[in-house]
């Protein structure tokens, strides 16, 4: 007698990618108390908040001290975010209802929460992934179906191959780990593919302002979408929020399975799990969308890219397999031959002092991969290319 | 062909009560322009933030725009906070390590989130209950045993008459919505209990700031709690974060099922599921568990506890069946006989412009009940105490 535990937790690799990567680099640190690790790893942005933001979010803040304080916020957001956020869309030509938008806390934590709503089903995930897509689903219990992706596909997953079926599919345009965007046709190609089949995807546009080639920022730009698609999208690349938690997710009304509204049962169980975003951060957050605040955020987000347009030129010159984009802020690599990817971390930690992401940490056809984040500082991106020419490969 | 849903979103009661609640007293605005509503009915706090608190927070926000900008916060809490509640157990000689505490941005939101480390689980909830534990095991599926609370057993759940089995066990003391506060006495059975089937208990203790007698305010002041018990706290009530969201949540490291250390269980839910609470949100809680941040909250906290006892008392002299403590913000009455729940949310709400919460809501055995909140203005108080005196009982 005992009560029933989750028992995919027992079966679920103990360690977070990133943990691990911690303990190796404390571990360094510890033994090279003098060296100044160069830190290209976590996706996690480092430009300072500008101080027009900071001064909207400093002010709210202040009304709570007054008679204008506010309690708990609406589960779902404030009318002036969800608005800001349909007037976003407007810009893409791309009509939203108010009712269609979800705040939330954070993109990775509706990746997962989302699938309270489905019931033992069948997932398609991209091989190497984003982990918490496969981490959150394994828990749940769900049937994964991994489709790998590697040069012979030009790093995308579509849905030629994929038996037909009804899934929840994660998309992730530009894609986390590899840098991979889907173009109009590739949508198009899930569009179909969910409606034929019932499917319903997710897409995971966190990265949608990195886009500079003519690629859809959002799943909606594509005919019927809005009938088979969820979209989560997030504040913390855009706009620099990882630390400030802020996000929205899509769940259109026309979206559905069967007669039943995933619009309807998305905002039940947001209202019964959630209790909603601090008025301030939503109050910065409608400041990033507003026309200066996308300005000032397409700042640093170029600031990014620049980053890794540097390590990605010089990891060509270098002889590195890289794949090409400029859409992403990550540099995905191929690793010298014979490395796997912690042999090769453990290479570019102790010989060179950067600090990556080996590629086996986002799936089995990971391994062999190395990923470098643009997110660092501009100064360690230099110092990085420097020790990366003395690579002989 | 479909994806499956999740089925216990379609036998779910739609509206949550507050909404409905909403949704009324926005009809009687309609109707009645010129009316002012004494608002004494959902559990949301009114009172302003000190100054001191809000320039903490402003000052860490200020951080985000220099050097010292900070991303993702850890998803488990900064160490500072975990120091603070730590300590905070301490002064109640209660001794946990940090690695026991878990920051969370909300009480509601992790009284959900626990079901993930569970699998088709007995819950023991009692009725009349606060909605989200019904509602979130209702939606996990698992099957939920109501105990029913009334003056027979002095509105209190207790194990006595409970079949010997592994239960989940939802406790809340100070009660929401009742305000029954459990003895020292009450919860040892508990954990006697719990240790004896190998259950679990789920100990809200979001009102313990409210206790004015010798109750206990954590679980983990019974010998041997720490084996079964898992402790939810939070910041909204007791210290004005109902919009800032910050909470937090013991899972000790002894707290296991069989070999499975629950401990570790919620750790990777956290790390796969959320991405932690904003920096200046934390330094935020952090000073509200300084002796002066304590002291400043302490005031707010008697301000809503003399809101309750003039309501007690002037339902008490109006004639009232009122359950008689002084540990909670709420205050619970029988209806006058002959009225339901709602007809008496309609005859308070449209004679006496009395807003308050059916107890229907909390339940069918909340059903000729009424609940009163203390968190309203002190104004609204004295007028209602005023309208209250008039009504014929």
């Amino acid at each position: 007698m005992a009560i029933n535990i989750n028992k995919n937790y027992k079966k679920i690799q103990k360690n977070y990618i990133f943990t691990q990567i911690n303990l190796k680099t404390e571990d360094f640190l510890k033994n090279n108390p003098n060296i100044e690790l160069l830190k290209l790893g976590i996706g996690d942005v480092t430009r300072p908040l500008s101080k027009n933001l900071v001064n909207i979010m400093k002010d709210a803040l202040e009304n709570q001290t007054s008679k204008n304080f506010k309690g708990y916020p609406p589960e779902t957001g404030y009318d002036f975010l969800k608005n800001a956020v349909t007037n976003y869309y407007k810009t893409q030509n791309i009509n939203l209802t108010k009712e269609d938008v979800f705040i939330s806390n954070g993109a990775g934590c509706d990746v997962g929460n989302i699938l309270n709503l489905f019931s033992n089903i069948n997932v398609v995930v991209q091989d190497p992934t984003y982990p918490a897509y496969f981490d959150s689903n394994f828990l749940y219990g769900n049937k994964i179906t991994l489709i790998s992706v590697d040069k012979c596909n030009n790093y995308k997953m579509l849905p030629d191959n994929l038996k037909e079926d009804s899934y929840l599919i994660y998309l992730c345009s530009p894609n986390n780990p590899t840098g991979a965007t889907l173009n109009k046709n590739d949508l198009k190609k899930w569009v179909t593919f969910a409606l034929k089949t019932k499917s319903i995807i997710i897409f995971d546009c966190a990265y949608e302002r990195f886009i500079e080639d003519d690629s859809p920022h959002s799943i909606y730009q594509i005919k019927d979408a809005k009938k088979c698609a969820i979209e989560i999208a997030s504040f913390s690349k855009t706009a620099g929020f990882t630390n400030l938690r802020c996000s929205y997710t899509i769940v259109p009304k026309q979206c559905k399975v069967g007669n039943n509204s995933l619009n309807d049962m998305w905002n039940r169980r947001q209202c019964t799990y959630f209790n909603g975003v601090p008025y301030f951060v939503q109050k910065g957050a409608e400041y990033c969308l507003s026309k200066n605040g996308l300005k000032e955020c397409q700042k640093n987000i170029n600031y990014y890219k620049t980053n890794a347009k540097l390590l990605k030129a010089c990891l060509i010159s270098a002889g590195f397999e890289v794949l090409d984009t400029n859409n992403s802020p990550y540099v995905w690599i191929k690793c010298p031959k014979d490395y796997t990817s912690w042999e090769f971390f453990d290479l570019m930690l102790n010989k060179y002092h950067i600090v990556g992401v080996p590629g086996c940490g986002f799936g089995k056809c990971g391994e062999g991969y190395f990923r470098f984040s643009g997110f660092g500082k501009r100064t360690d991106v230099k110092k990085a290319c420097e020790e990366i020419k003395k690579l002989q490969h």
